[in-house]
């Protein structure tokens, strides 16, 4: 069964201009060692349009993994330790990580 | 552009009871309305397997629109209104609710 890893990053502080710095390095640094994440299906980045309830998000990425055991192993990778590392630099603090699968019935 | 409404579920307080309680009456009280709500054209609740950072989210469901102007109409319509009195009621401050849009370039 697939199963998402979804990363949800919260707004920073510093208003405008250091919400620009943080997408553009999302997209610069961050994302290219994402896919380059060993079992790495698809990725979606997505920006908040508008905010309704709750925390206040401005990006959530959906990464597809054939099944838990790839996911498992992709978290242990090289690349994907490099990521989480360029991503605590650009966005400390911001990030809420899961992984999803289908509810049942 | 399609349209995705994102709502996403913290746990709720009152240990294992509390969170089968939430999810058996999300699944018998709230996806019911929510899947009469006009324009909604595909909804998908998953499941968090496995928590690696920052919020405690149990539950993640995404709801496809066909544009801007159809989720405006589906957040104004009844049907919405009364999924979110019920939704206040079943998980009272557990819930953030995005739009999300595809990002560019």
């Amino acid at each position: 069964m697939p199963v998402t890893l979804l990363a949800l990053y919260r707004r920073p502080e510093g208003g405008a201009e250091a919400l620009d710095t943080f997408l553009q390095r999302y997209r610069a640094e961050h994302m290219p060692l994402i896919e380059r994440v060993p079992g790495l299906r698809a990725s979606q980045v997505e920006r908040v349009a508008q905010h309704y309830a709750g925390e206040d998000m401005v990006m959530v990425t959906r990464m597809i993994f054939d099944d838990r055991v790839a996911l498992d192993a992709a978290m242990a990778s090289d690349e994907m330790r490099q990521a989480g590392r360029v991503l605590r630099d650009i966005a400390p603090g911001l990030l809420t990580l899961v992984a999803l699968e289908e509810a049942g019935g």
